[in-house]
C-alpha cells in the first residue's frame, strides 16, 4: 500500500509533528509540493509548558493542538497519524509499522529525542522523564497522590518520604519543575491538608556538575540557584545519583527516601536517526551538512534535536527555535532545489533563552542581556504566550496564569489513573 | 489505625464526593461535628457535562475540582483519599482497604452508581460506560482514533466499520453522547482529513424500549428524536443488543461493525450498598426508611443513586438534584438529631429536567413547561453553568462554549495515551 496519492508534484514527507516538523509543513505552503507529515501523536506539543502540566497549573489541552487542526487550511499537506519504523534512503520511502510505506522526492526527518536513561533503563519506571503529555500526567498524579498518601499515614518515616520530590538533573526542565513544585507544596496546596503541612515538603534539585542550568552564564546559574532556594527547594550540585528504585535513590552513597523522582538528566536522539545510515555523534543524533542534509543524500533533512548541528564551534541547544529555525531552513532548501539552486548553510540565530523557576522568578539571556528576576519572568511570560498555538490556547493560558498569580492556585490539580483501555500507544493498522 | 482525631463532637463519616456526599458536607458547615469525607477520588466530578469532555469539547479539569479544594476553608472536614471496602454498621466504623478504619457517629453513604452490563460482564472493555473522567478519555480516544485509522486504511469495509459510532442506551446519557458524537463528525472535523470525509461517520443510537429518554413525556421524545436525526443520527428504538465484541456488536440479529461502541444502558448501585444489612431494590439500591435512613440504624443515611427513593409511587431518578437534596437531608436530620428532634420524611422537590443534544437542540421539562430547541437548550446552559463549582471551571466553560459555538471547534481534540504508570487506580495504603 502506497500513500501518498498518484502526483506529478514532488512528495515532501515530513517526520515528526514538533516544532521543527510543523513550522517545515508550514513554510511549504505555498511550495509546489505534496506534503505529507507523519506523527505517532495526533497532536503538536508546546513542551516548553510540558512542566506546568506536571505540576497542576495548565490542562493537557492548553499545550497540545492537534496537527490536522493546525494544518487543515494547508490544502497541500496530508497528516497521517502512523509510527515511522525506519527510513530506506536508497529506496527513498519511509517504513510504516505495519508494513506499508510512504514514498518521497524530498524528506525532513525530525523525530526528536527520547529521555536517556544512560544505559539504566530500569530507572524509567521509578523516574519518569518529561517529554510527552502522558509524562507530566504521570508526573502530576505521583506529586498529587504524594501528598493524599501522606495525609493518610501515620508513620513519620513513610510520610517524609511521601513529602519528598527529587528532580534529577539541572537544566531548564528540571528547575523549571523543581520551582513549580515548590509553589505547589508552599501555596496551592497551603490550606488543604489537616494533618500534615504541605510546606514541611522537601524538593531537591540534584545536578551532577557543578552548577545548574550550565548553558547559561555563571552569575545567571548563581541567581537562578538563590532563586530556587528561596522558594524553597534544595540545590545539591556535583551529586551523583547511583541509583534508583521504588522507593528512592542513592546519591553519593547518601539514600534518599522518596516516592516521587522525575528524571531530567539527558537525552538521546530518537532511535530513526541510527536508520538513516548517517554517522551519529555520541548522542545518537545525526551528524549533518551544513545545509541539514544527510551526507551523501542532499534530498534528505534532518532537523531540531535529532541533528547534531555544530556553529561556531559548538552544538546548538535542543530548543524550540533550533527546531523552528531548522525547519524553515529545510523548506527553503526544498523550493531552492526545486528550481535548481543550491542548498546555503544553515545558520543558527540565536535570539536568547529563558527559564522560569517560580512566581516573578526566571533567568534569561536576551542579546547581550543577562536579566533575572521580574523582568527575565515578565519577558518568559511574553514569549510564551507569542509562540503557543493557537488563539484558545493563548487565551485559556493567559486567564490560568492570571487566575492562578492572584490565587495561588493550580487548576488541573485532578489525580486521573490511566484509562483501562485496550493496550499501549497504538497507531492506526496500516 | 483510627483516622478520625480523638474529638468530643460527634463525628460525621461521608463516603463519596459526588453531589450527594459535597453538598452533605457543605450542609454541615456550622453543626458542631468533626466531618471526615472519603472518596477514592481527589475530585469531585460534574458528571452532567462528561459527554463533553467524552467528546472532546471539554478538558477533564473544566469539569473536575479537586474535593480539598472545594472544602478546604470549611475547618471541620477532613477529607481523606482512600477507598472504603465496607461497613460495620455495628461496630460503627467503615472499613477502609488496606485494614484501616474509620469510626462514625453518623454515617452518610454517597457511594453512587456504576455501569451495569446485566452480567455481561465481557462486553465492558469493547463497550466502556460513562462513570468517569477516566471513561470519558477512554471513549474521547476511541472516537479519534477511529477517524485517523479510516483516514490511513484502504479498504472500504474497515473504513466503514471505523467511521461507525454505537451508543448503546437511549436515556439523556445516551443520546446526549450521540448529539454530540454527530456534531464532532460533521462540523468540528469537517476540513480537517484528505482521504475521508468525516461527515460520512454513521451514528447510531440504540434503544431498547419503544422511545428514547423514557423518562421525559413522550412528545419530548418524539422531538429529542426528530432533533437528533437531523443532526444525523440514526435513531433506532426496540433495539435489544444480543452481543458485544471487539470488532462491532450484534442487534435484533443484525452485525454491525464498529470500532468504537459506547454503553449508556443502564447502572447498578455502588457495591457498598450490599455490606450496609438492609434490603436492596433489584438495582442493588438501598431501600431506605422516608428520612433515607437504614433500617435499624438511624444514624446511616444513604443518599443519592444508592438510595432507593420512591415518591408518589414512582422512584425519583439518578440525577444530580435528587443527590443534592438528600444530601441536604441527610445534614439536616443530623443537625436535627444533636437537638434531640425527630428525622422528618426526605421529599425530593423535582424542578425539572433536560438533555441537551447538539447545538440549539435540546429538551426540557421545568415545572408544568415542555421545551424543546433553542429555549431549552438556552435553558440548559445556564443550569449547568450555574451548578458548575469553582468560578475558574465557569469561566472557561463559558469561553469554551462561545467559542465552539462561534467556530464549531472542540479544544480538547487530543488523543491520549495511558501514562505508562505503576498499576491500576490506587488510594494511599493505609
Amino acid at each position: 500500500m502506497k500513500h501518498a496519492a498518484p502526483t506529478t508534484r514532488p512528495r515532501v514527507v515530513i517526520l515528526g509533528g514538533g516544532f521543527g516538523g510543523l513550522y517545515a509543513a508550514k513554510a511549504l505552503a505555498r511550495a509546489p509540493v505534496d506534503v505529507t507529515l507523519i506523527d505517532r501523536r495526533n497532536h503538536h506539543l508546546f513542551q516548553p509548558l510540558l512542566y506546568q502540566v506536571a505540576t497542576a497549573g495548565l490542562s493537557a489541552v492548553d499545550i497540545g493542538e492537534p496537527i490536522r487542526k493546525v494544518l487543515r487550511r494547508q490544502r497541500n499537506v496530508t497528516v497521517l497519524m502512523a509510527h515511522a519504523d525506519r527510513v530506506d534512503t536508497a529506496g527513498r520511502r519511509v517504513l510504516l509499522a505495519g508494513g506499508a510505506d510512504v514514498a518521497y522526492d524530498f524528506l525532513i526527518v525530525a523525530t526528536g529525542a527520547v529521555d536517556s536513561y544512560f544505559g539504566r533503563d530500569e530507572w524509567r519506571r521509578h523516574a519518569p522523564g518529561l517529554k510527552t503529555l502522558e509524562d507530566a500526567l504521570t508526573i502530576r498524579r505521583r506529586l498529587l497522590s504524594a501528598f493524599e498518601r501522606a495525609e493518610a499515614l501515620d508513620d513519620a518515616d513513610d510520610r517524609r518520604a511521601c513529602m519528598t520530590f527529587v528532580v534529577i538533573g539541572g537544566g531548564p526542565t528540571g528547575a523549571e519543575l523543581a520551582g513549580a513544585m515548590a509553589e505547589v507544596a508552599r501555596h496551592t496546596l497551603a490550606r488543604d491538608f489537616r494533618r500534615i503541612d504541605p510546606g514541611d515538603a522537601r524538593i531537591l534539585l540534584l545536578e551532577g556538575s557543578d552548577r545548574i542550568l550550565g548553558s547559561y552564564p555563571p552569575e545567571l546559574s548563581d541567581k537562578a540557584r538563590q532563586q530556587l532556594e528561596r522558594l524553597g527547594v534544595e540545590v545539591r550540585t556535583g551529586a551523583l545519583v547511583t541509583n534508583v528504585d521504588a522507593t528512592g535513590l542513592e546519591v553519593g552513597g547518601e539514600r534518599i527516601d522518596s516516592r516521587a523522582i522525575v528524571w531530567a538528566a539527558g537525552v538521546a536522539a530518537s532511535p530513526l536517526g541510527a536508520t538513516l545510515g548517517a554517522p551519529l555523534d555520541r548522542a545518537g543524533r545525526v551528524l549533518v551538512e551544513p545545509d541539514l542534509s544527510v551526507p551523501g543524500h542532499p534530498e534528505v533533512f534532518v532537523i531540531g534535536d535529532l541533528a547534531a548541528v555544530y556553529q561556531d564551534g559548538a552544538a546548538a541547544p535542543g530548543t524550540a527555535p533550533v527546531a523552528i529555525q531548522g525547519g524553515w531552513h529545510a523548506a527553503a532548501s526544498i523550493r531552492r532545489a526545486l528550481t535548481g539552486r543550491p542548498a546555503l548553510p544553515f545558520i543558527y540565530r540565536d535570539r536568547g533563552s529563558m527559564a522560569t523557576l517560580g512566581r516573578k522568578a526566571a533567568v534569561a539571556v536576551i542579546g547581550g542581556l543577562r536579566l533575572s528576576g521580574f523582568v527575565a519572568w515578565l519577558s518568559w511570560l511574553f514569549v510564551h504566550i507569542f509562540f503557543l498555538i493557537g488563539f484558545r490556547n493563548r487565551f485559556v493560558v493567559i486567564f490560568e496564569w492570571a487566575w492562578s498569580y492572584l490565587t495561588y492556585q493550580r487548576s488541573a490539580r485532578l489525580i486521573l489513573h490511566e484509562a483501562a483501555d485496550e493496550g499501549p500507544p497504538r497507531a492506526p493498522p496500516l
